[in-house]
């Protein structure tokens, strides 16, 4: 290996073990931390993310890397492999975004978005949306200022969509959304009616019993407890900590055993991503996922196209009624699989169906692009929400608890971040269209419990790639095509509609 | 407060903050970690503590410390409160004591106990004494070079002894220790006889009711579940990640509830120290137990001096029984009292009993300080362990599985440590007797499950004042006069032999 290649990933592993460290601060504050440990934990947080930014930006980093590559042009300057040229260019973009941004405007909006989450869940408790008014405007600013630092060539929000999602914009990302939101619109009249069978359950479904069937689901799914956990959480989520160290949360209604279910494999479908990343990388940037929305096509692949498949039900409804013999007496398999089929518009973003979900995406994306380029103001949101929840057919809120400040994104300071889920989904029923064609007996496999040619078809088609490819060039070599909301949309008319 | 102060102050708390870090981490390590993921934690571990050497010996703490007292002489240079001539006192000794140990020296320190500790498990579980010896014998010429570095007055072993307990010296601890030994042993024979009752429960105790009972005790004595946390590890510990969030664990033993209780009261001993130090010397050495010894002086008043107290178990045995129904049934308070106050000398330190207990602390202190001066070599180990375990009338090992290898300390290169844990029960005794003397009506109020009138008596006498004091001064305070084994020993008659 070249030395100045080995130099740059000695320095990028010191990086990589200070973000580990953050991951395992944060995943700690959401599992198992005190409530009221959480100044000291902020402080600890800082600390990191503050070293963390000197390791990014150091003298030593920046000579070494401008000496393998023009910092400026871009131009490689030392013989390198695609791969680690390709590391080059990722590590380049970087230092360029971080150097672009003066440490006082780092440091007012960590304080701004800090103060935001302090106040958003009183917010949201009250639905007062004034309350957080004047935090969300000062995020919108610093939004728009971060824009202008980073810069763009058509539309400030193109800047902020860049950090999820790689090479994106508001010119390509416009035309698709609304296509698919028109599409989306016309399809919700032409679902299935919900069943006629009761929708909900009549008996609890104990806690315990529920994390185990969820620790067995991801061992059915190739996880091994000695480099994996699930833990609970108010928020399901999954932090790679390391390769070696996979966690996820579930959260666990103890009324229904279906949240916590779909919940674990959504986070395992970001968690197979993490553990099946290209080690030969990974003291670069390319052993991280390519960008949001290619990691969220894993999570929602497994939720919905594989979790709300009548095959997977078959394979697993047994062992769920095994698990809860008296409380799933009187459900046929038939009978729980129409509740999970049900299309039913939610208020709730994280509470929708597979048809409305990404209706609720697109509307986000519509505010915080108006917010950005200006033609709205905060103070409309409120306003603007319900109309674009009445155009989109989903219920309107009676307040913003359950309207605008049902997410806490926009109080975290992530303006950009919404387009991932709905660019999850597309790529998801893509990936599923693709498994059908390829595999047809994929159904046959998922009823007898054997997901390893799921598996293998994953690794292969996105998880061993990394960030080696840019999400159009992997979306590209994964599909044969740039990304296309067909396949989505006949997914949904399949399992919705007939 | 003077602007040198409130510099240091400020430099100490990233200190203080990567220290929270650490032991977040290996927190973490020892609960919840997967067992795989060990080789990114030894990354993270490596990172923070580099991190934290580089903080403590900084040009620029170096520089603002040298402004405030000569490093050389000691002598103080700024106008300063008695509490921050204590904290510059402390500052100085530990950074001349970083600065006089080269990182060379250093990072082979590190490496030799993470090889020995990595092969210890094995060594221990075959009994296999060779195959720890190499690397013992290592770790032993470190230390004396360690002693060498850091400089002593009349013996080697004062230099590591400095290190837990400061200020304590081998000339003053082998009287000590040596009267100590020679009254336990003539106890031994004096104790109760077991009583003719069964010793052993036929009944199992659920972990799951074990581990709430552990937290319903925690929160008797004080402990709020928003500042503190008990978790399950294979050997239990408290680990104060910050006064705002202290963290024990237990180990649930499903055929017996006394091992988790014992370790709860134990580590709640620890944490209770840990929860009230000083928050007003927060970012100052000040806010930090006095010595291990101090420390464990609160952990062995609550195991063993509240623990094991009649008083104690009529306040909890209907609580214990409540939890057990059906597996305490047939005991009584006095057959379940009984239990508790065997004495039966063992060959394992910490399942020792109160009168054992601290022979086996005085055999291993014994042992090191002759390894560190060099009348004996790590190949006598096996050996001398068993001559001194005969002459302390407890058990010959049949290997050194269940002898000198019991214990984890050497391979971790904690040469010193050990006499801390004797201390700890010296010092808890002399506390125990102040307590039965100017509180007379202390085991009415245990009874009635009132712990507020003891945890006033160890805040006022020891939580509050933090490292205020040297550990001989704080003893001198809090009790009057210098430590002596007195009351220890009439504790043990007290208890054991009437």
């Amino acid at each position: 290996m070249h030395a100045i290649q080995q130099h740059l990933c000695f320095l990028f592993q010191k990086q990589r073990t200070l973000q580990s460290i953050l991951s395992l601060l944060e995943w700690d504050q959401e599992t198992y931390m005190p409530a009221n440990a959480i100044a000291s934990r902020s402080r600890q947080i800082e600390c990191i993310t503050s070293l963390l930014h000197k390791e990014k930006t150091s003298a030593e980093f920046t000579q070494t890397l401008a000496s393998a590559i023009d910092l400026s042009s871009g131009k490689i300057l030392v013989p390198a492999s695609l791969a680690f040229q390709t590391a080059l260019q990722e590590w380049r973009k970087e230092l360029l975004q971080e150097q672009k941004l003066p440490l006082a405007f780092v440091e007012e909006f960590a304080a701004t978005t800090a103060q935001a989450l302090h106040i958003f869940p009183e917010a949201k408790k009250q639905g007062n949306f004034p309350l957080i008014a004047p935090h969300l405007e000062k995020i919108v600013d610093l939004s728009r200022e971060k824009a202008r630092l980073w810069g763009y060539q058509d539309h400030p929000y193109d800047a902020l969509l860049d950090i999820y999602e790689p090479g994106l914009t508001v010119s390509y990302l416009s035309p698709l959304f609304t296509d698919l939101k028109n599409q989306l619109i016309a399809l919700i009249p032409q679902t299935h009616k919900s069943a006629s069978l009761p929708c909900v359950f009549t008996h609890p479904f104990d806690p315990i019993v529920q994390k185990k069937l969820g620790e067995e689901l991801l061992q059915a799914l190739g996880f091994d407890p000695s480099h994996s956990r699930l833990d609970l959480s108010t928020h399901p989520f999954c932090t790679g900590i390391d390769i070696q160290d996979t966690r996820m949360t579930t959260k666990i209604d103890p009324t229904s055993p279906l949240s916590s279910l779909f919940s674990v494999l959504h986070e395992a479908g970001h968690g197979l991503y993490n553990k099946n990343l290209p080690m030969e990388y990974q003291d670069t940037p390319l052993c991280q996922p390519a960008s949001f929305g290619i990691d969220e096509s894993q999570s929602r692949f497994w939720e919905t196209c594989i979790g709300k498949s009548l095959p997977f039900w078959r394979y697993f409804y047994p062992k769920l009624q095994k698990s809860f013999p008296e409380a799933l007496a009187s459900y046929s398999l038939e009978h729980f699989y129409s509740m999970i089929q049900t299309v039913s518009p939610s208020l709730i973003r994280i509470e929708s169906d597979e048809v409305t979900y990404s209706l609720h995406i697109i509307l986000r994306f519509e505010i915080e692009k108006s917010l950005i380029e200006g033609s709205i103001q905060v103070k409309d949101i409120p306003r603007v929400w319900k109309e674009k929840m009445a155009e989109s057919l989903l219920p309107t809120p009676t307040h913003d608890g359950e309207g605008c400040l049902q997410d806490i994104h926009w109080a975290m300071g992530g303006i950009g971040y919404f387009p991932s889920y709905a660019l999850g989904n597309i790529l998801a029923a893509e990936l599923f269209a693709i498994l059908q064609q390829t595999m047809p007996h994929w159904d046959q496999e998922i009823q007898k419990g054997n997901f390893s040619p799921i598996l293998s078809f994953l690794e292969q088609k996105i998880h061993r790639h990394g960030r080696f490819y840019t999400p159009k060039n992997l979306i590209l070599q994964a599909t044969g095509k740039p990304l296309s909301i067909d396949s989505y949309i006949q997914h949904l008319k399949n399992r919705y509609t007939m």
